[in-house]
């Protein structure tokens, strides 16, 4: 760890380099009218004097931060960690970097969680996140929603996983099974919705009733664990339940434990999100993987597509779910 | 959601209100000598054409982002939250944003996790993580260390909770149940070494043989559920564990279960951090609580202070960390 004295700036290089400021600018955008030699010595210098270009006087001269905004609902809900690796990884070659802020960080100091993206000019939004009508948006910042979403935003791109599909998909395994009383825990939200429609479709077809447990609060563990023990309470002939996150599924799996049921011998649990938490040992969670990874990388092609050509019509990805099968399910015990 | 055509400007301020940029920017730094009626029209004027000031010009103009950055270990473990909360209380009143990075964010872009916030001129930096040899600081922007690190920033602030008291407190619980065969694990960085080293010298004062499984790798909940698997492994008469962290604590709720014991009949446990995942209804954790919301109090009075007087000499803040009961302690069922 060295400390510097004094920031040394792109005058600083030139001088050390013997070359123009033009120059150093030509070799920091990876121009390749430069010769070689002359980018040798100035990458030398950058070296030698520790320097690192100003993103405010890059964004104030050009107008651009290489930075990409992205606002999630909640450092608690890990879902996005998978989703940040895949737009690290589709980033990497346009060498944009990546800011992160949950909805409640500058909640101290601002109301609408963009502000300080937008006044640190960033390149493009990407909300994974319910846009709030707190959220004002600049039609010059590009932006891609992420997830299903009950509110549009004009003119975005939206890549999301088709949450519908997934709860079908995770109904017929449980009925595939064996079961016929499946509950299903849900919250509000575009995606709380989508995957409660999904689990209404599959019940239907295959001539089950439904029963659904909902809040309208955010999609927690405590909220979870409430929505399974009044599920439980009003039938408790239930053999499985599918939570509209894992988060959820946490909480169900601890009111199953707290009602003296065994997981999956006497309940059977399913999540969703793929999330860190559902790979744990302790939960060791079934669960619908929204691909986040893969999400992570199609959003970076919407950032870089629409930074390339501003004025494309907005695009829509819609990726096909997996069921990741872990120890929350086996057919039911009782009849 | 409103969206505009072009970004206004303080000019733009100035004419709508019929006062002078100057006098915009006094109101925008709550100057007191403005008058009401002046201040009320540039309000309005702020409020109509959507003004946001660029962050990017401030700092440029003034040296000053008005963002203090605070790199985490990693966003998969949330102990950070409630320091966030606590950092956010204590900015409030001067109005500094946060900006939070994990060390992994940029990686696809830059070496240094330090990079990002360096270049957009962040007033203050918090680490709170371990410093790398990776990371370059400038002697120009003000340091807090959050937690007790094995690396020493030369004229950083130091704010951390007394991690070796923490576990003193907790081996003098599990004594006080009765326990004799406590065993602890753990991991590598400055508050592992000096939760280790709080357990040796209150099993030493209880007349106790210590039994220690560590790894260098990250405390998480799988190599928690691994230390724990050798922990019982070497000694089957294990009545109590003590873990370096919540995470590493969940991993050994997971390996007792897998091994057949219950918790906390049959083997009790006790993690460190009070995390939000140490409260969930499933872990319901007993725990040490290190305080992190009072510690964020005090790491924000630390940036105010320095940013107030640079010069001033290196501080150090040592908080007392609590004990919390909750569910996974009890008197050991085996002699």
């Amino acid at each position: 760890m060295a400390t510097e004295r004094r920031r040394a700036t792109i005058y600083d290089v030139a001088q050390a380099a013997g070359v123009s400021k033009s120059l150093v600018s030509l070799v920091l955008r990876d121009s390749p009218s430069v010769s070689a030699p002359r980018r040798a010595a100035v990458l030398a210098a950058i070296k030698e004097l520790d320097y690192r270009p100003s993103q405010a006087a890059t964004a104030l001269a050009g107008g651009t931060s290489q930075t990409v905004g992205v606002v999630i609902d909640d450092y608690t809900n890990a879902w996005f960690v998978e989703l940040l690796r895949g737009l690290q990884e589709g980033l990497a070659s346009a060498g944009l970097r990546i800011a992160v802020s949950d909805r409640t960080l500058n909640t101290h100091v601002e109301s609408d969680p963009l502000d300080g993206f937008l006044s640190t000019r960033v390149e493009a939004l990407v909300l994974a996140t319910e846009p709030t009508p707190a959220m004002r948006f600049s039609s010059q910042i590009p932006v891609i929603v992420v997830g299903n979403r009950a509110t549009q935003v004009p003119g975005a791109d939206v890549a999301s996983s088709d949450d519908r599909l997934g709860t079908r998909q995770a109904i017929e395994h449980l009925v595939s099974l064996g079961h016929r009383n499946i509950g299903h825990i849900g919250g509000g939200g575009g995606s709380s919705m989508l995957r409660l429609a999904g689990y209404q479709e599959a019940m239907k077809a295959a001539g089950l009733d439904e029963h659904v447990v909902s809040v309208s609060e955010l999609t927690t563990e405590d909220t979870g664990y409430r929505c399974t023990q009044r599920l439980l309470d009003e039938d408790p002939d239930t053999t499985a339940i599918l939570a509209a996150n894992d988060s959820m599924a946490m909480g169900a799996m601890a009111a199953a434990q707290a009602a003296g049921l065994s997981v999956p011998g006497d309940l059977s649990i399913i999540g969703y999100d793929n999330s860190p938490l559902s790979g744990t040992h302790l939960l060791h969670l079934t669960t619908v993987d929204s691909r986040n990874h893969d999400l992570g990388l199609h959003v970076a092609q919407q950032v870089l597509s629409r930074l390339a050509d501003p004025g494309r019509d907005a695009q829509r990805v819609l990726l096909e779910p997996l069921l990741i099968e872990r120890g929350t399910c086996a057919a039911p015990r009782r009849p």
